[in-house]
This record gives structure tokens, C-alpha cells and sequence, in this order.
């Protein structure tokens, strides 16, 4: 397994320099959030991450998880490296203090996260299902459902789950079948089965509280008839412990091809006892206030999984000997150079930084927008990172995934034959990212997202908020001395952004399969502007410091060099994607269903 | 597991209408490849392949191989899958009769290797390497040799390997470390320890035929010092059979993330017996002779496995009900459409059809110059083909490895959470495809040989080879009444090309790094617009056929609406390959290797 080491150098260069958090956090009246408790958490996550999960990751993966009879196991170290993230404070770090969490801003929460899914992207999925049954309760909950439910949960002494897949239906959740009928005590038996329940069973905790989807005997057809019920494993007694032992049982684990040490449980409810949360029918709009969180959180698996990538790549092309570089040999006493002379080896390293680090600053700037629009005072602010919330959160879920798959498969690439090995540990990062391009709504699901309901679907104004941002900067820095010609080559993507746009939105008006046709490559299409706007706000910084000669030179050269990568070998492939966006609806369309397989 | 149905339609398509393989057959002489004789073959191949080697393929991936004491024992049912493979005389068909084989020509075998690897990549790679071992030992065994080696083999009795990979070299072959001693009898006495060997120990056959690549003691240093040599596992004995046991044993097998059922192991040779095979120190030349063969059987992996995806996918998309179409209900009377109905899943599905489609006319393309290298007596002809091969095999092993890949996870997506789950078998297609890019050579050293070696090796030679053709076929077909779009697409494409090469050709002479900078890309680029030429050969004949009322009118419809998608769609990415290439090698090469990891 490659080693992971924190890349906190990187972290620090966005979270002091490019993004300013602290003037943000101030801004917001995060106080407890100072420079040094910044720091702080960042070092002392990274230890946990290098030293405790890391370690469990490779093991984890060959171990799998047990299922035997109801029960799951989950692999060795892995429940006592939970306690340990109890204990160090990790798990409430930013839950709401009026339950016991430290109530830190969202974003630094994140930051966390990435270094927890970076060394152990499986063991990441317990921690992670249960923060957004802590949302969901938290945004929709009563008082006293928060009350029994948030304590334990921010504790860490229980955990939760999110059951909305079925075997028949995950996309079109208005065809679920599970029925919860109401019952004389106002709870409700849950009757049905859900399958892709990720943490749905397991030996991490002493209670799992699910929260499902289902619907009530009168309701409404489609998905405007679910809603959601949490359904505790165990119920809560009097004294808010885990009582008497509900109807609700995992009847199976799933073998996967990746994250194998994350439980992936069939759950069969059995007029399991449930509890409405929310209003009758409203379950989808319940889920949906905490999908950004969670879309920008599987987007983050593959900036981490590539991360990991990346790490052990570029030590195995230092250290890896094999033929000569062309211009002469860099290691005339040894028997052959460093694979990372070679040119094409060097294409994949970059490929993989120039995503990585782009893909990092697209993290952080969303997850300030995620601070604003759940901390500001300020109306219009809220509303404006609303906005761009919205706009983004497709693009991270689904850029970042593609773009982690592609980062991870060079990773193993650059290992020749042994990166196929399971020993060298760099084909499970390709297998642990694989699910990411498809849970948490399929990237398909995340472009149609994108440009069919924030896009056209504000008549362009979510895409004109970003637009505008670009163009600001772009005006700012035109004919910045170094920098001038890529903000010009952004400028006029950013330009024709907005063309495409119009054009795709006319096309959509006579035919509404054109926006089906264009979104995969629309929203890549984006993705690719965005992280050119991010790369240059990151270049501006580098460039500024090494002027002032402040910061590490060194850093500042490796970001502007990664830079000019990115806008030379990879932002071209927008070309590819405009055409295929222009290409229209006709051609996927005309031949009939029953050809294809002729 | 999806069902495999070997596509007999499309190869007939290919074979009989649009490279008339039975003209190509009668030109070469090869009278036994009677029309009848290819129809049946295709027949019987397809029942054997869909009826006994496709059932095997999931529970191979599951039982994988095991390891005992030297010992390898293949997944259930694949010795005796092999038994009945030899039996039904598919072992022997393009071999060489004076040994016991049919005699029939290597396209015709390659077209049932496709077949062999759709149904089953794993189990293929036994007789694949079988083949290997007899190309070589055919090319370049002495007499006695031949008889000895060459009757078992291409019986089945005996199979073979090709031992070259050392731990610490596998591209840079000059620095292996196995030492071959001549003995008193002239044979050698081979020491060291070979990774990565398919195939290495099994028990399908009663012996094992190992060509291993190894070093004398007074050999020049580097590739220029290596020899090639037979170590049999049992040495054969007066009578030819399998006698006394040489000192080769196999000391582990490899942990894998895919074709799990196929061997690799790790061969010791403890100075196991070994007879020099060809000259002394041209070892390296005797491979090369059959790397043509052993790459493009290689890159068909691609088009195996991306039709066994496809195959799955479009049968799922076909049955799995998902949201209603955005242009109105298409399956009213069921709970929701057929996920076929939306746009971007049959963006996916087009995609997967368009490669292997594509990938499948190059494959057939090239086993004809193969054909012909091999066959013809015509030393013109002869020449050509061989320099078209040249050309073309490197593209075949990289474009259509990439390609493959890039369907295979296409398939997988269109299953959702389902694809990520083994029991559907979509993810076992993808674990399998991902080594293709890696092994024979990886697809970083493909785009070397083409472009370094190959295109400006020749001086532009190779290349002006293939685009004449091109260019001949548009000028034939420009103004085409339905195709002329498409054609003159294609014509500027076809200029383009020879222009980006001076481009880089001019840039290399001044610095040899600009070779390796552009060479994947370049490669890529290549691909698109060799297949590009193959569609319009496809589509032409398609076109023809459709006026004339003759063949099967959906078939040819389905052909140009796929042809239309190819260039309207996948072939735009020529533009981003070709910025990349243009880029230059400054922006790979400027950042200092110990700067990668800051």
C-alpha cells in the first residue's frame, strides 16, 4: 500500500492564501475556528489518518467485511479504530454543540473528511452515512427526536444509515414499494425491503438508526407520495439507551469490486416500528436539503482515492529504473534512470496533480459556499452561495469522480505490471473509485442535475452567478505579465460557456431530448472551466508570492508549472466535449431500440 | 454473468462484404479457407465459445487459481473446457500442418480467438500463450526443434509460455538477470527468476514448454546481449514424451485485480536445462518477430471484453424500467420506461458500439496484412503488408486496450449500483480489461513504436503508407451522396495527420524529448481517424447494400446511424489529442522530479 501522507502543505497554501478561511470564518462568527485551532485540527487529523487508517486500509480490502447469520463484521482494527476517532473528538467535530458537537464550520469538517477518505476510503463510509442521518434529523427532526437521536449519534456511540434504494428502483425513487402504515401510538410499522444500504449493519456501534424512504397507505403515486421515517435498529428507552430490538434485519452483504470493508447491506424491515421525520409526502424534499453535502462528499472520494493515487505514483517514478531518457542519462551510475524521466511518465503525473490539486480547490471554495449558505446573517449572501451550491455541487459530484477515476488509473499505469498486483495496493484505489461515478445519483443523473434543472431550469441565471465570478477575474488580471494569456484563453471559454448554453436551451424548447443528449458532456464541459478558473486563482497567489518572495518558491514553481499543464494538455479537451454537446439529440435518437444489438 | 452470443453477423458482415475475405483467401492460395469452410468454422466456434467456455468465465473469476507446493490448479471445468477445446481440433487451426495443425490462415484464427476472449479472457490466455511459444519456436527453432516442440504443442498436449519479465525490468529488458551457462552436452543451464509468467504452471497439459530470455556469460551488456531458450518443464524423453523434470518450478502465483483465473506466476529456473533457440545474443529479435501476432491478439482484448460489455449493457437497458422518457411515456402500460429510451444511456451503449464495432473492422483489417505477410508471393504485396503492420499493430494494441476500457466501464455504468456488484459480472469485464493496457508492452511503449520507431523511424514512410489509402478512398468517395460529409471529415483529418507529424518530427530533431511528449496523444489521435476510414468503409458497403435491397435492411441501418454517431460525437476528440501533441514537451519536462510531490 502506498503510504499516505497528508498533503497538508497544499491544504494550508488554499485554506491561508487562496481562499483566506480565516478572514471567512470571521466573517461568519466562526471565532472558535482562530488560525491556530485551524491548524491544530489539521495536524492532528493527519496523524490520526497516516497512523490509524491508513495502516487498516490495505488489510481492510482483504479482509472484507463478514456476514454470518444477521450479523456483520467488519475487518480487523476497524472498531477500534472508530473508538479512537470517538475519543479524539473527530466524530462531533462539526455537529451542532447543542447535542455535543464542537460545532465547527462544515468546510472544516471536510477538510477532514479528505484525509480520512485519502488512507481508508471504506472505513470513511461509517462516519459518512452517519454525519447525513445527523443532517437529515438535524434539518427535519423535532425537538425531541433530535434530542433522543443527535446525542448519541454525535457521540459516536451510535451511528446512522440512509435506506433509499430498492432492488427495482435507486434513480426513480417514486417507484418504491416499501409501505409504512400508521399505528394506534403514532409510529408507524415499516414494512419492505431496501438493498445498497451502506453501514447498514454492522459491529461499530451499539445502535444504527436508519432513515428510510417509504410510503404511507394513502399516498400519492410517484415521488411526490414518500416519506421519510426514522427506523432505530434498537428502540430508545426511557433512559435514551438502546432498548428492545426493532423488526428490522440484514438479510445479506453485497460482494462488490471495491470498498469492500464498507458494508454494503440488504435491510429487511418487518413492521419495523418507525418514526415520521418531516412532513407526510415530503420525504424527497427531506432528502434533498442534505444531498449537497453528501454530492460534494462522494465527489471528495475521488480527489482522495486519486490523492492516494498520486502519492504512491510519483514515489514509485523516483524510485522505479528503467531505461534511459532520451536527451541522456540522468543516473549514468546506475543501471537505468527513474521511470520519472520519461516524458509520457511525466504526462501522467501531471494529469494526475493538475485534477488533484484543481479538484482540491473546487472542495474548498464549495465548501465555503456550504459555510455561508448554513451560517451567514446576511440574507443575499446566503442566497447567492445557495445559488452557487447549486450549480456546483453536480459539477463536484461528478467531475470529481470522473476525473479520480481517470487519476487513479494512471496511478496504476505509472506501476507498469505491478500496478495490477493487489500487494503494491494501486488497483484498489481504482476499484474503490469506481462506485463513486455511480452512487449518490450516476454522474448521468448529476449532468441532467446540472444543466436540465439549474442551468435551464433558472433560465440560465445559476450558470450566469458563476459566469459572472470568471469574468470578474478575468477583467482583473487581463494582461497579468505572466499569467495574461491563460486568462485570455479562459475569458473566451468562458464566453462560449454561456453560447453553448443558449444553444443547447434552444434546442431543448422544440425537443426535450436534447438536454439528455448534451449533459454528460455539458457538465464535463463546465467542470473543465471551472478548475481553469480555480487553477489561475491558484497561479495568481503562487505567482504573487514568489514576486514578494514569501512562501516556499519551490511550491510556488510546482503550482505555476501545474498550471500551464493544465491549460495547455487538458483544458483543450473542452474542444471535444463542445462538439459532442453540438453534435445534438438526432444521432443518439434515430435508430430504434431493438438495433442496437443487431 | 451477461450471456455471450458471439456476434456471427457482424464478422460475416466484415468477412464476406467488406473485405471479402474469400477473395483475399483464394489470392493467397489458401483453398482450404473455402467460403463454406470460414461460414462453418465461425458456426462451430461460436456454439463451443457460448456453450462451454462463457459459463466458465464467472466462476473462474471467483475460484481464481490455486497455489499448493509448487502446484497450480486451475478453476473447475477449465481442464476439461481445454481437453474439448483441443479435441475439437481448435488448438491446431492456423497451425503449421507439417506439425500436426490445419494449416488455415491467422486471421481466420484470430477471428475465433475473438470468440475464445469474449467468452472467456482468462481461460484464452492459455492456448493464447500456447500460440506464442509455437510463433517462436516455428520462426526460429532449428529442425529437430521443430519436430520435437512444435507436434505436442500444436496437439495441445503440451503448452507454453514466454518467460521475460524480471522483477526489477519488464520494458527495460537489457537489464535482466538470468545467466545461461552452455554445458559439455550443448545445452545451457538457465539460473534466475522470471515474474509475470501466464500460464507458467497449471494443470491442463502433461508439459510445459518455457521460452525464457536470459543472458550468456560473455553477452554483450543490454538488449543487445540477450538469447532465447526452450526450458522445458519435463524434458522430452527418445520417444518425445514428457520425460525426467527439469529444475523449473513455479514458487508463487500473483494476487490480481482481474483475470483472476489465468496464472501468473513466478518461475524459478535453478540451473534448469535450456536449449539456445536462434543466434546467440539476438534473443530480443527472435521476440520481436512475433510481437505483431502477440500484440494485436492483445489489443483484441479490448474488443473481447467491450463486446461482452456491451452485449450485458444493452440487454439491461433494454429490461431495466427507469423514469419515464422526457418526450413522453414510451411503455405506458409499465411502471416506468426502459432506461434505453433516455438519451444519455444510449450515449453510452453508441459509444461501446461504435468502438467495438470499429475496433472489430481494424482487427480483420490488420489479420489480413497479417495474412499476407505471412502467405502471399508476391514480395511487393508482402512488403506493404508488412509495413502496414508495422504501422498498425501499435495502434491496435493501444487504441483499441484504451477504447475497450473506456467500454467496459461504460457498461458498468449503464448497470448503476448494480454494476459495481460482482454477481452481474459487468465488473469482472472491467478488472479483466485493465491489464490489457499494461501488459505487452505497455500502451506508453506502444506510442513510442509508432511514433518514435515506426512513423519518423521511417522517415513519415509508414505513415504515408496508410494515409495514401485513406486519401485514395476519399477522393474515390468524395461527394458520396449520403457519406460526403463524412468523407471530407475524414480527408482533412487525414491531412492534418501528416501535418502534425512534421510538426513533431521537427521538433524532435531538436529535441529528443518531444517524442515521448507526444506520443500517447499522438496515438490516440491516429486511432480516431484509422477508425474513422474503417466506419466509412463499413458504411459505404452498409449504404450499397440498403439501395440494392440486399442483405439485412435493419443491420445497415443500424451500421449508419453508428457511423453518423462515430463522427459526430467520438471522432471531435481528435482536437483535444492534437492541442495536447501540439503542446510541446517544455510544459512535462520544466518541473524538477523532486518537485512533483510538494
Amino acid at each position: 500500500m502506498p503510504d499516505y501522507k497528508a498533503p497538508l502543505r497544499d491544504m494550508r497554501f488554499l485554506i491561508d492564501r487562496v481562499f483566506d478561511f480565516h478572514a471567512h470564518y470571521a466573517a461568519l462568527g466562526a471565532h472558535d475556528a482562530s488560525p491556530d485551532m485551524v491548524h491544530a485540527i489539521l495536524e492532528e487529523g493527519a496523524k490520526f489518518c497516516e497512523n490509524v487508517l491508513a495502516p487498516l486500509n490495505r488489510s481492510g480490502d482483504e479482509e472484507g467485511c463478514r456476514f454470518d447469520n444477521g450479523a456483520v463484521t467488519t475487518p480487523t482494527g476497524f472498531k477500534q479504530a472508530f473508538a479512537q476517532y470517538v475519543e479524539g473528538g473527530w466524530h462531533g467535530l462539526a455537529a451542532d454543540p447543542a447535542y455535543g458537537g464542537q460545532g465547527l464550520p462544515s468546510s472544516l469538517g471536510l477538510a477532514v473528511s479528505e484525509m480520512v477518505a485519502s488512507s481508508n476510503t471504506s472505513w470513511g463510509m461509517y462516519p459518512g452515512l452517519t454525519h447525513g442521518a445527523m443532517s437529515a434529523i438535524h434539518a427535519h427532526g423535532s425537538d425531541a427526536q433530535k434530542q433522543t437521536y443527535l446525542t448519541p449519534l454525535t457521540a459516536g456511540r451510535w451511528t446512522g444509515t440512509m435506506c433509499l434504494t430498492e432492488a427495482h428502483c435507486g434513480t426513480d425513487l417514486g417507484l418504491i414499494k416499501t409501505r409504512a402504515v400508521p399505528q394506534a401510538d403514532g409510529s408507524y410499522a415499516v414494512t419492505g425491503s431496501k438493498i445498497f444500504i451502506s453501514a447498514g449493519e454492522h459491529d461499530m456501534s451499539a445502535n444504527i438508526i436508519h432513515l428510510v424512504l417509504a410510503k404511507l397507505p394513502d399516498a400519492p403515486a410517484g415521488t411526490k407520495g414518500i416519506s421519510l421515517f426514522i427506523v432505530p435498529k434498537f428502540l430508545p428507552d426511557a433512559a435514551g439507551e438502546a432498548g428492545e430490538r426493532n423488526g428490522v434485519t440484514c438479510g445479506s452483504i453485497e460482494h462488490k469490486m471495491g470498498i469492500k470493508a464498507s458494508a454494503t447491506c440488504v435491510m429487511n424491515f418487518d413492521g419495523a416500528k418507525g418514526f415520521l421525520i418531516g412532513e407526510p409526502n415530503k420525504g424527497l424534499n427531506c432528502m434533498f436539503t442534505m444531498m449537497n453535502h453528501a454530492r460534494l462528499g462522494t465527489g471528495m472520494q475521488g480527489l482522495c482515492l486519486g490523492e492516494a493515487s498520486f502519492q504512491g505514483a510519483v514515489r514509485y517514478a523516483n524510485d522505479r529504473l528503467q531505461m534511459r531518457s532520451l536527451t541522456g542519462a540522468k543516473a549514468p551510475d546506475r543501471p537505468a534512470d527513474p521511470i520519472i524521466v520519461h516524458p509520457d511518465v511525466r504526462r501522467m503525473l501531471l494529469t494526475m496533480k493538475a485534477f488533484n490539486e484543481g479538484n482540491r480547490a473546487l472542495t474548498y471554495f464549495t465548501a465555503q459556499m456550504l459555510d455561508i449558505a448554513h451560517l451567514s446573517r446576511d440574507e443575499a449572501a446566503r442566497r447567492e452561495a445557495e445559488d452557487l451550491l447549486a450549480f456546483l455541487t453536480p459539477i463536484c459530484k461528478a467531475f470529481m469522480t470522473e476525473t479520480g477515476l481517470e487519476v487513479t488509473n494512471h496511478g496504476m499505469q505509472v506501476f507498469g505490471g505491478h500496478g495490477f498486483i493487489r500487494e503494491w495496493g494501486m488497483e484498489q484505489l481504482v476499484r474503490d473509485c469506481r462506485i463513486a461515478p455511480i452512487y449518490e445519483g450516476t454522474n448521468g443523473i448529476q449532468a441532467l442535475d446540472l444543466l436540465g434543472r439549474k442551468v435551464l431550469g433558472s433560465q440560465g441565471k445559476l450558470l450566469r452567478g458563476f459566469t459572472r465570478i470568471v469574468h470578474k477575474f478575468c477583467q482583473a488580471h487581463a494582461g497579468h505579465a505572466q499569467l495574461g494569456g491563460f486568462v485570455a484563453q479562459l475569458d473566451l471559454l468562458n464566453r462560449q460557456w454561456g453560447e453553448l448554453t443558449l444553444l443547447v436551451g434552444g434546442a431543448a424548447m422544440k425537443n426535450p431530448d436534447e438536454v439528455g443528449a448534451a449533459s454528460v458532456d455539458y457538465l464535463m464541459y463546465s467542470g473543465y472551466i471551472v478548475l481553469a478558473y480555480l487553477w489561475l486563482r491558484m497561479a495568481r497567489v503562487a505567482q504573487a508570492q514568489l514576486e514578494a518572495g514569501e512562501g516556499d518558491g519551490d511550491f510556488c514553481r510546482g503550482k505555476l508549472a501545474t498550471c500551464e499543464f493544465y491549460f495547455k494538455r487538458l483544458l483543450p479537451r473542452t474542444a471535444a466535449h463542445r462538439a459532442a454537446v453540438e453534435a445534438g439529440s438526432d444521432c443518439l435518437m434515430k435508430l430504434p431500440a431493438e438495433l442496437f444489438s443487431l
